[in-house]
């Protein structure tokens, strides 16, 4: 291996890039270019691991014949950088089939390299919404949880008192917003007749999102908790 | 300034060291001990701001005859540790009043050096358990909510769906336990005519826990997110 070899090795991040659905997103790339080389002979092509050009660069400019109409429109380099070695690409309005690894490489006359990064694409959900219809006695309550604005889909959980899982009792709806950002509704319904608690788990493992929320029903006879701690004071 | 009083210097932690009420705590406090130098001839004092004395050791052991009847069985040096610079005081069943400014004082027949650490206690609270009472059609709804083991007070407020503070129509409670965490309790009476949403808010600065839950109530009357949008699936 020559000396010039080593000078044009492709440095990507080792870490994946996350990026919600809708936004914008740099997959960096830079390689050791050597000042006064031919930008002329550089060529750059960023590809899908399914070896789909994402976006291709030589002869200074972009050559995007051959360019995958996925990605029509979407992706841009940074031409004016390429002479300090940043062959970094723009990819806009990233959606969920973005997802996957990138590969960055860079070949001038004599040498080829190449180096991979991942894209994941994911946001998180906002606080969950929580709704109680107030039934008529006897008839059974529905409890609604919304969330919003995440990707991909969570897993959703309801728990009896018992932390039985009554998940299979419940209805979900999903609809997906112009970015592509899902909103989903679960709906629980149940029979109060005493006390019991219900609980809501998200669990949205890509954005390391837990959350869990309990809500306790009981049918309308005076405070819940009739604490007769000596200790209560009143505010 | 001779040398040997630069040996003595005290070192003590510069952030205020956090504790929960009821746990057990180390005050930090190291000096600068010349091996071979007379332990015999060490002081360290452990003061209260106010001049109480909360820990004394001379002549090469536990001094505690003018010690303050509050850390009467409370407090422990390291005294096999002393022989290496080890000043720390070990403060048992921390309560909210042994808050405040510690000094550990040193001093050898020549020298006598200082430095102040701050305890605060605090523990957060815990995820507000909300109950809700399921009325009779036009009775008021009662929520509740329930946050336990946490100290200080934390500031309680309850909103209407417009944001507005609707505080006072609640009533709160607070309980103590054996390890003088904090349980706290309060309800809010409410009359639902049409959908209308409430949010808890706990603020507790101490701990920086700020935690905010909304419920929406709505009269039972079908689905409350009738989402008509054409991209909705269901599971």
């Amino acid at each position: 291996m020559s000396r010039s070899q080593v000078s044009l090795a492709v440095v990507v991040p080792r870490s994946p890039v996350t990026s919600p659905p809708g936004s914008d997103v740099t997959l960096n790339c830079s390689f050791s270019y050597k000042a006064g080389a031919d930008l002329w002979r550089v060529v750059v092509t960023w590809q899908h691991p399914d070896y789909r050009v994402v976006h291709s660069f030589y002869y200074g400019q972009d050559q995007l014949a051959r360019q995958n109409e996925t990605y029509r429109n979407r992706t841009q380099l940074f031409p004016e950088q390429l002479s300090v070695g940043n062959a970094s690409l723009r990819l806009k309005q990233v959606r969920g089939e973005d997802e996957g690894w990138y590969t960055c490489a860079v070949k001038n006359q004599v040498e080829n390299t190449k180096g991979d990064v991942q894209l994941i694409v994911a946001a998180p959900y906002s606080e969950p919404q929580l709704a109680i219809g107030l039934p008529r006695p006897g008839d059974p309550v529905t409890l609604t949880v919304k969330v919003v604005g995440g990707y991909p889909r969570p897993t959703l959980l309801w728990l009896n008192a018992a932390g039985s899982d009554i998940t299979n009792q419940s209805r979900t709806n999903h609809s997906v917003d112009s970015r592509g950002l899902y909103q989903i509704q679960s709906e629980l319904e149940v029979v109060v007749n005493e006390a019991e608690t219900f609980t809501f788990e998200l669990d949205h493992p890509v954005m390391e999102q837990r959350v869990s929320r309990a809500v306790t029903l009981h049918p309308s006879t005076g405070g819940l908790y009739t604490d007769k701690n000596p200790n209560c004071e009143e505010r």
